[in-house]
C-alpha cells in the first residue's frame, strides 16, 4: 500500500506525493542528494571565500550576436514525449544540475533538490507512480475542462519515456528547511525559486544541443 | 490615490498589484508588449509551419565540455543592488525576452508578459511604487522572522538600481486568458511556468558576460 513520503526529506514534489514502499527501501542510492535536503543553517557565510564581482562585457556587436545564436539554441528546445535510450557520462547530468544550482532563490535559501535517477527498476517504480497520479488527473481530478484542454497536445497518462531516459532527474521544492536548534527555517518563495533554478536546468540541458554558440 | 491595475492586462504581479494613475497615463507606451496578453485562442495551431525536431547532439567528450564551460558561465552570476547605466542596445534586450519566451509552460499556454521600460520618468515612477510597498514589507507585512532572515544579505526597500538600469523588465504572470467567446481560459500552473521563463531570461542576460562557451 502505497505511504506518504517522509518529511524529513525537506523536500515536497506536488505530483508524487506518495511513494510506495518498495521505492522507500531503493530510495537510499539518492542519499547523495538527498542528504542536503537537511543541511543546516550556516549562518552568515564568514567561512565562504569572497569571489570578486566581474562587470565586462562584450562590445555591443557582439552581444546582439550572442543573445541571437542563443536565442536561436534555446528556440530549438522542443517539449518530447518520446526519448532516447542512448547514454550520456553522469559527468554532464552532474554539470548540468549544478548550473541550475547557480540560480537565485529569495533570501538565498536555495530551496531545491534533485534527484538522479539512473536504475531502471526504480525509474519504473516511479513511472508506476506518476502513471497511477495521472490516469486519476485525466480521469477525474483535474476535470472536463483540462482533459479537453490538453486534447490538442495529444498526452495521455502513458509515460513510457520514464523507463526510456537514461536518467530521470526529479525536482523537489523544499517547503522548510531547519535550523540548528531544530526550528523550522521559512524558505521564502520557494516554488518560484525552484522553477527559476528548473529554467536554468532546461537552458543548460539545451546547450547539449549542437548549434554553434561563437 | 493609487488604483488597482486593470484586469484586461490580463497579467498579474505579486507585488506592484497598486499602480498610481501616473503610471496608468503613461503604460501605453508598453502597449506593444501588454497587447499580447489578450492574445485570442488560436485553436489547434493548424497554421503554423510545422518544424521537425533535431535530435543531433555532441560526442560525450564534447558535452562533457559544453557543460562545464556553461556551469562555469552561469556561476558568474551575482544577484547584484548596484547597477551600470551603460546603455545596451534594444536588440540585446529584445533578443533575450525572445529566448525567454521559448520557455515551455502548462498546456503551452505561454501565460507571461514582458513589459520593457527605458523611459526615466517611469522607470522612476515604477521605483516609487515598488519602494513603497517594499518598505511595507519591511516594517509590517513580512513580520520581525522575515526582516530578520534578511539581514545577513543586508537589503532594504531602497532601490536605487530601478533608476539607474538602462531598461527595467517587468515580467507579469497571467493568470488567465480570454477564448473568442468571451470566456476565461484558465492557464494552468502559470506561475511556475512564468518562473521557468524568468530562469531561462537568466541565462540569457548571463550570456552577455564574457567567458568562452568555445
Amino acid at each position: 500500500m502505497p505511504v506518504q513520503a517522509k518529511v524529513h526529506y525537506g523536500g515536497e514534489c506536488q505530483r508524487y506525493k506518495r511513494w510506495s514502499p518498495e521505492v522507500n527501501k531503493i530510495i537510499p542510492i539518492c542519499f547523495c542528494f538527498l542528504a542536503e535536503v537537511d543541511e543546516e543553517w550556516q549562518g552568515p557565510e564568514e567561512n565562504v571565500a569572497h569571489v570578486p564581482f566581474s562587470a565586462e562585457h562584450y562590445t555591443e556587436a557582439e552581444m546582439i550576436q550572442r543573445s541571437k545564436m542563443f536565442y536561436e539554441l534555446l528556440n530549438k528546445r522542443r517539449s518530447v514525449r518520446f526519448l532516447s535510450d542512448e547514454p550520456v557520462p553522469r559527468e554532464v547530468i552532474d554539470n548540468v544540475i549544478r548550473t541550475a544550482g547557480t540560480s537565485p532563490s529569495g533570501a538565498h535559501t536555495e530551496p531545491w533538490t534533485f534527484v538522479v535517477v539512473q536504475d531502471p527498476y526504480l525509474k519504473h517504480k516511479i513511472r508506476e507512480i506518476v502513471e497511477e497520479e495521472e490516469e486519476i488527473n485525466y480521469k477525474k481530478r483535474m476535470g472536463d475542462r483540462w482533459v479537453n484542454d490538453l486534447k490538442r497536445l495529444r498526452t495521455n497518462w502513458i509515460k513510457e519515456y520514464l523507463d526510456t531516459a537514461p536518467y530521470l532527474i526529479l525536482i523537489f521544492k523544499q517547503v522548510y528547511g531547519w535550523l540548528p536548534n531544530g526550528k523550522k527555517k521559512t524558505h521564502y518563495y520557494n516554488e518560484i525559486s525552484v522553477s527559476i533554478a528548473c529554467g536554468i536546468l532546461l537552458a543548460a540541458l539545451q546547450v547539449l544541443i549542437p548549434k554553434k554558440l561563437a
